[in-house]
């Protein structure tokens, strides 16, 4: 045993040699946990014998399903070496829509709502990383049932004047990440202090807010064909099918994927690349990825880094391989199931929610008739009908995959002509594996093996993508603007042809609270280190220039986003004179690509060709 | 036995179905050899003993050396099973410079030159794909020896004035390709059919041009320092390290990589992709790679197909890693070296063919003194003494490699700031498999596996690289600009950072007599589908756009280009209305892409940087 001040001592000289690259802020912050430990420090005087009369709670709810009881439950009590081999599913699926029997109560505090402050923007439940703050719309007489606390207000926009609105948070699941309270921009008039959401400690609210957030899932979710304005605030109406998965918290990724299934619904079908994504997306014992009322909801897998562009490019082919062949087996029943039937299926539109609902309960009635007839082409087409409503590909994953490891096989899936929708969740490092350096690093940024910062700029995937011609290619942050984040989803998913959506997604590796993420995004996006663009094959035709910037000019230098993450300041404190000429070779470098994109934004493509042949060329085969 | 007429109109039958996507010409062709094989039917009497005098050659000539007799001439016999595993050498290596002794004779015709004629230019040297027609200037005091019929002229431009110039054919290694007679610009006046190289048979004139080109090569080579201007012309006077292939009569790509060799001599490696190259890279028994009369040349390896660019990158980091501990010793040595040695060696300007040589110089006195030093430190310096001297890394391959199987590695080679070159021989298609779609292949092209014509646009490579703003990136077509590719190549080579090298190389997979390979070049150029240009990132430094175009707008349309190949026309005869669509696609993507480099070659980069900070940015990390 060392002498007390000696042993602190020691203590403190270790903290200095640990986080000295960290910055002076981050010592005195674990200096500060030293000192107030010791003086915190007091005798426990431990009983003869036990005398607490508190008892642990069921690892997952009597309400569970039965595998999340048998195995899951099993699992999360640090007991799963006494399952079977047999308990598991034998065709390597796992059941999905299990996190939220898993309760983490991890946050300390939790947003709570005033509706009298709020505006209905949803932009709260639109960056929640883990979906745990909702929002929803339903008519007045749902609320006869309803607990008492449960806070609702009148809906005060148009497309669903009349009905209740209220804001709920999940006060398990919450993270307290405080995000959503940053973020909002509703300011209460008599306490500047206050938000339309607000921290307030979880223990003090837990019980009640639980009721709440059960009664709140019970109330009916929306028709999805009446959310005709699919914005930021419209996508919040519908049922996430992404929830309280075990991303960090503050996670710049998840409200991305969320929103995906919140506009694709049980139609989305992810090839998941190795990476983040690949874990909470998948982190055993429970699953994220959720299902509607009907029991339906996204397929989901995991298959390596190396080949996930071309896992997910046989999703495709064989969901058209699929649908194709309904289509044969339709014609050949034809008067049998009913020519009406047969042809409105195979021309119908599913363009918007109405024609997908439309389509739906064509294959409805088409199963109902199969069932009455006695032909194996019938029992055929019954196990492919579901093929006859449009599917949604999507290939998900972060840059270490696309940029790296994973891009010989994207740029070989973008080069052909499919319908699949590739998601990039841009962190710009290796984040799950603990920060590598990346193609997708930006210049000036300190990463793992690469602790003087990164000398080469960003790779440019987008660019590479828009000069095949029949991609169609976004960059979008959310945080900056979330409309274009939304229309560019809903865009590239429309497009029939591979598409590319870029992502900017904040992150732990970037060294700062992340309940700033937005902000910094909106830096990123001001500085022109992150141009959001929409590039979109479809223009050409109506003679458009396909490129279109989504941001003005750059208003402020790149200094001014670097500045406040410590990827960046860490070069400044290792060596202050590298970290200037870093700076000023980032800041050429944006300035340079912020060029060619404002000319290609100008850029019309003919759409008639020249007169083939007109001109007189030298015939070498003819000589 | 089938009746005569039967059995010949089943085989004109067979000729049809098998060759009736290639159109009418190939059909008529085989027909007419039917039916001239018909036409010359004779009895051959069959002596009841041999009576013929000719006795079969030796396999290779009593020069060559001992490892040609004892293993290459057995296999060259088709006796290779005979030989043990001990006559291989232990290694892995290949003994070089041994296609010299595998005396092929498979042209019929060879090109002979007409002195009187010839203006001197070397291009039919620079386009032999075989290095079978070669210039020397050499002192007149060397004539005196020469063989009977060895023909010489005065050499007429300024640098070598006063000095013989002789254009010399290697009659048994020509292939007869006919491309250095159909390029030849020099006519005779007194005959429009005749040119300064004209064709004649092989066996008429061998014998004699054979003491002609031994002759020849005994010949010395020239001072490497005394060719300052090294453009198409100059580069043709410095010995090729690279001969005789087995590369197809009329190569596309064999011209490069024999340009490698003269400009970079026996300080080049190359890191070979799998494909054409590394067939006729590493043809065993023969190896075309040669070496000077110091018995060095160049060192060649071939990896895999996905790995190409990490392998030659690994060659680059072994090279540094030699030179720097060839540094260390040198300082370590120091005095005992000698200390103006010492510093000549560790700051040589090795920019120029006079630097190399005085560094060369320098290197063999280091040697000597180090064999009077007494200590494990010299022993080392001595192994790794010839890094001093800059090597040249050269990554090579197709576009198969780099266009598709090894794309994630090499783009992985270009984000890293290593003094890497890479060569790519471009046929936009698997040629050596014998022609499947690469991402290469231009829109409208048939393929293998995609006989309909391929509908997405060619990959655009350079535009990638460019985007990185650190790397090098030249599009070349000799044919269309010799100079522009002599340039481009040393300009790679010069700059310390990864430099691209895309080269148009016409092909036997694009279906057409490649005697008109430079003529389609042009083509090619001309109408856009092929822009040449040098992206140099050391133009930013002086205000200059990195991009500059070399060729001036598209003079006429795509389809005089592609009407003249088989690969484009035999979409036309499958499907004349697809051809037209594809005709007018691929029309309107060259003008699309040609528009872009047009803006891209104004784009100017900052060289200053804006002053940092000085904008109000928010600080959210402060809040």
């Amino acid at each position: 045993m060392l002498p007390r001040e000696e042993a602190i001592a020691k203590i403190k000289d270790a903290i200095e040699k640990t986080y000295g690259k960290r910055g002076k802020m981050v010592i005195e912050q674990n200096f500060a946990a030293v000192d107030a430990a010791l003086a915190h420090l007091h005798e426990v005087a431990v009983p003869a014998a036990a005398t607490s009369t508190r008892h642990r709670p069921p690892i997952v709810s009597e309400d569970a399903p039965e595998f999340v009881k048998r195995v899951s439950a099993v699992m999360l009590a640090n007991k799963g070496d006494l399952l079977p081999v047999s308990a598991f599913p034998v065709d390597g699926t796992w059941p999905t829509a299990t996190t939220q029997w898993e309760k983490r109560n991890i946050a300390l505090e939790i947003p709570l709502w005033d509706p009298k402050v709020c505006i209905q923007c949803n932009q709260c439940a639109f960056v929640c990383p883990h979906a745990a703050i909702r929002a929803k719309v339903y008519d007045a007489g749902q609320l006869e049932a309803a607990p008492e606390g449960f806070l609702a207000t009148d809906y005060k926009a148009g497309e669903f004047k009349g009905m209740k609105y209220t804001l709920q948070v999940a006060p398990e699941d919450c993270t307290g990440c405080n995000l959503c309270v940053t973020i909002c921009p509703a300011k209460d008039r008599t306490n500047p202090r206050r938000k339309a959401i607000n921290m307030a400690p979880q223990h003090e609210h837990r019980e009640r807010e639980r009721q709440n957030y059960a009664f709140f899932l019970d109330l009916p979710e929306i028709d999805r064909t009446l959310v005709t304005r699919l914005d930021t605030k419209g996508s919040q109406f519908l049922q996430p099918l992404f929830e309280y998965s075990g991303a960090c918290a503050g996670c710049g990724e998840t409200p991305y994927i969320k929103l995906l299934t919140q506009l694709f619904g049980d139609r989305l079908l992810v090839s998941n690349a190795t990476g983040c994504s690949s874990i909470y997306g998948g982190n055993l014992p429970t699953t994220p990825y959720a299902r509607n009322r009907d029991g339906r909801g996204p397929a989901w897998s995991n298959s390596l880094f190396e080949d996930n562009a071309e896992f997910g490019f046989g999703f495709r082919l064989a969901v058209d391989a699929h649908a194709r062949l309904a289509g044969e087996l339709l014609g050949r029943l034809g008067g049998r199931i009913g020519d009406d039937l047969v042809t409105a299926l195979l021309h119908a539109d599913q363009g918007d929610e109405a024609g997908l609902a439309a389509q739906r309960e064509r294959v409805a009635a088409l199963k109902a008739r199969l069932a009455g007839i006695d032909d194996a082409d019938a029992r055929r087409l019954e196990l492919v009908a579901d093929y006859l409503v449009k599917k949604s590909v999507w290939l998900v994953g972060g840059d270490g995959w696309a940029y790296d490891i994973g891009f010989g096989g994207l740029d070989h899936v973008l080069a052909q002509h499919r319908d699949v929708n590739i998601l990039v969740l841009d962190t710009e490092v290796y984040s799950n594996t603990g920060g590598q350096a990346s193609k997708a690093t930006p210049l000036g940024a300190a990463a793992k093996f690469a602790m003087a910062g990164k000398e080469v700029g960003k790779k440019d995937l987008g660019l590479l993508a828009m000069s095949y011609g029949h991609v169609y290619v976004a960059r979008v942050a959310f945080g900056s603007k979330y409309n274009q984040t939304v229309e560019a989803i809903r865009e590239a998913e429309s497009y029939h042809g591979p598409s590319l959506v870029i992502a900017y997604s904040h992150c732990i590796a970037h060294g700062y609270d992340l309940q700033f993420g937005v902000d910094q995004q909106k830096l990123a996006v001001d500085s022109g280190i992150w141009p959001l663009y929409r590039f979109d094959p479809r223009r050409v035709a109506a003679g458009e220039p396909p490129l279109k910037l989504d941001a003005g000019p750059a208003k402020v230098p790149v200094i001014d986003y670097m500045k406040n993450e410590a990827r960046f300041r860490m070069v400044e404190k290792q060596n202050p004179q590298r970290f200037r000429h870093l700076m000023a070779e980032a800041q050429r470098d944006v300035t340079r690509r912020v060029a060619i994109y404002e000319q290609l934004s100008h850029l019309t493509v003919p759409t008639t060709a020249p007169e083939a042949g007109a001109a007189a060329g030298e015939k070498p085969a003819e000589k």
